[in-house]
Formats: C-alpha cells, structure tokens, sequence
C-alpha cells in the first residue's frame, strides 16, 4: 500500500485527490491545503489540514500547486530525504527543495473544475533522482493510469510547450469559431461534429497527412475572402499567420 | 424516390456517392466525372459518364467541384430549368449558373480520402432559390443526416471562415505540436488524449469557459520559456499572437 500526501488544493490537486480515493493499492492518507475548506467536498476535514508540521509520515509527497509556489512549498516542508514531486510539466526537477528526494509526476492532461475525467487514459510523465523512487512512482501510477513514462525534465518542458499548442491555442481557435458564429446568428453547435473529427483524424493519420482547407490548396480567392470577411484585425493577423504557417510547413 | 446524379471526382463527390449508394429514399442514377477512372471503385463504369451532353435526367444535381470551377461547370450543363445545387462552404446561390434553378447542399465537415465517416451526425446547410426545391433539399438532406438547416449564403460564409479556424488551423496546431515531439524524441501519442479532451470539453462548456493555461493565467514566467524553447520564429510568433489574443478575450 503506497501512503499519499496531496499538498495543494487547485484543480490537479483536486483531481488527483479524487483517483486516489478510488484506487486499490494507494492510501490517501492526508491532504494538505491553506484553505481546507477548498477540498471539503472531496475528503473528511480530519484528512485535511492547514498546519505544514502537522503533515504526517507518507511513501510520497504530491505538490500540486502553482508553478511559482513549488520551491517555497517544498522548503517549507518540516521533515527530510522523502519523497517529494511536484505535478508541473514547466518546472524541472531540481526546483524540489533539496533536503527531499526529488520527483515529478505530471499528469498529460487538462483538468476542469467539477468536471470528471478518465484517469486511466492520461499517460503520466515520471522523473527521479534514484531508482527506488522511481520505481515506487512507477508503481503509483500504473496504479491509475494505463500509460505510465520516463520524460526527463527537457523532453517534459517540450510537451508542455507542445500541450500550449494543442490544448490552449487550439481551444482559443474554438473561442474564434464560437464567436464568428455568434456574430452572424449561426449556432456553433453546427461547429461540433468537424470539430471531433478533426481531433479523431489524427489518432489514424499524421496532422500533416489530414490537413485540407483553402490554405494548403493556395485558395488565394478564398483566403482574400476570409479576410475581408473577419473585421478584428487580431483574427486577421492570426488568419494571415497561420495560413503562412501551413504554406510554409508543405514547401518543406 | 430523389433521383440523384452527382457532378465531380474529388473528396466530398467521393463520399456523397458512398452515402447516396446507402440509402433509401434516394436513387444516385448517374455520376460524371472528366475521368471516370477516378470513381470506378465507387461506381459500375456504365453509371458514370464525362460527357456533358450524356447527363441523364434527374430532381437534383449535385456539384461538387472546386470553388473556382462551379461558375464554368454549370454554364456546361445542357439543360435548363432543373435543380442544380454546389457543395460549396464559400460560394454564394447565384454562382449557379442561372439557366437552372440554384441550390447549396452544404454538408459542414472534413472529409478525408479513404476515411469513411458517418454521416447522419454531419450538419447539412441548405439553401434554395424557391420553396418546393427547399422542400426537396431538405428530403434528402434528412435522407442522409440528423440535421439540416436553412443556412443562407452570408452565414455559410461565416460557417465556413469559422470552419478554417476549427478545423484547418487546429489541424495545423497539431502539426506544430507533433513537430515538437518529434524534435526532442517524444512520442506524439502522448498529446492524444489531452487532444480529444480539448475537444470534448466544448461539447459541454462554451470554449471560453474551458480555457485554460499559461495564457489565461498570465504566467509570463512559463511564457518567456516556452519562447525561449521554440527557435522557429513563425511558431514564436504564432505562441506570442494566440497569448496575446487570449489575454484580450479574457479582458472582454
């Protein structure tokens, strides 16, 4: 049985704390937050506690907190040479305070508030100093997930720079849609089904295989069209860019 | 029984006959194709015919040929006074040559060459010059899909320059993000589950709602590095236009 500490109360922590509970094999044995009452819903208030030194003996210690916070977090910590990881997929291993063994277990995955997910399908990236330890994350999160890997701190900062990329910007190019719809009395629900095919045509083909559309045809009608079409001129410049982008990408 | 002859070889011609071959209530008694060669697989060779003055008669044409060749295309039919209706997301009614009576049947999705795709969850926009066509469109868009809708030609512009954002350009987001792993020996695998995640999360919260990220955030700190990370100056220049853009849609 692997005894877990959560330190944190946020959104990963949230939902961390929520496999946890569910998994044979793990014990949650506390959760640490500045405001316990941010984890109320999920654990008795005995579990939680506001108190750095009253934080109790575990396998691993799970920081999930802020980027920013993680270095004062782990100094804080009262005790020595344990488990310490954090769950950032920017920060190297090396901001864990160095009086703990260091960690990462960062979780491939955007988490929403109040909103379930199926954990056995986030791969989980691992980082250790030793073997052991590595071992037991190993163990911890074959625990939940089915895709469990080694990404040391470069190749977790390149995911993390390629998860900006498909997650955030992409659902900002939904916002675009959604409000390009808005403006012209169209439902973007219309918008739904291309946009879960395009997100399934990649699991069978490669994105440069799948593309279509007016940029990769050189449509320069279409495109000139377009960009009469889209009055902000933020939407213009990403229109403009993007295409390029994808012209740029073809000559290659 | 709608008697169908579709106009054109290309991607959705290809997948227009597959589904019309399908279903009931709908008779395809006729493709044309300049070379028939091209949907030989699709067709018996005696149902296909590249000469104009062969067309047989049907309640409805359907031309799906590229944008720039609809105008040409219908100038060559030689009738007058029929159903005549483009696939096009972005060409308007009247480019319909106006010796017969104009239609769009519009079906808004992706479609890839060799990928089959259901069709009853693709939206069809329609639109017509008079009722009893608009009467006839919507029987046998409801023949292949669970929604039809009245969409006119500004709208389905708008539609369509939307499509580009969803679609072509997240498409193209992925590619990026695909780059990126395979520059630093990551699989692109790992982003697949965070890639359907993004786009199931909108089918429940508006794209605004569900953002999330360094962006949003605001984290300078995490933006710089990531900056710092990409060396292709197109994609620092895409990363710094999309955070930017997020910022100024948070503010709104």
């Amino acid at each position: 049985m692997i005894k877990v500490v959560v330190i944190g109360s946020g959104n990963v922590a949230q939902h961390l704390i929520e496999v946890l509970l569910q998994k044979e094999g793990v014990a949650l044995v506390q959760a640490f937050a500045r405001t316990p009452s941010h984890l109320a819903s999920l654990l008795p208030i005995t579990t939680i506690t506001s108190d750095y030194q009253e934080i109790i003996e575990a396998d691993v210690y799970i920081v999930s907190v802020s980027d920013d916070a993680i270095a004062e977090v782990t100094a804080l910590l009262p005790f020595e040479n344990r488990l310490v990881v954090h769950t950032s997929g920017s920060s190297t291993l090396s901001v864990v305070h160095s009086k703990n063994r260091a960690g990462v277990f960062y979780p491939l995955q955007t988490f929403t508030k109040g909103k379930s997910i199926d954990f056995t399908a986030i791969p989980i990236c691992l980082e250790a100093e030793n073997e052991l330890d590595y071992a037991l994350l190993t163990t911890l999160g074959s625990a939940l997930s089915q895709t469990v890997l080694t990404i040391d701190s470069e190749q977790r900062k390149s995911l993390h720079v390629a998860a900006v990329f498909v997650c955030n910007f992409v659902n900002h190019l939904y916002e675009i849609g959604a409000e390009i719809c808005e403006k012209n009395d169209v439902p973007f629900e219309i918008l739904h089904p291309l946009i879960q095919e395009t997100a399934h045509k990649i699991l069978e083909r490669s994105p440069r295989e799948a593309q279509t559309g007016p940029a990769l045809r050189n449509d320069t009608k279409t495109i000139t069209q377009h960009l009469d079409f889209l009055e902000n001129s933020t939407y213009q410049n990403i229109y403009q860019l993007l295409t390029q982008s994808i012209q740029h990408v073809k000559k290659l």
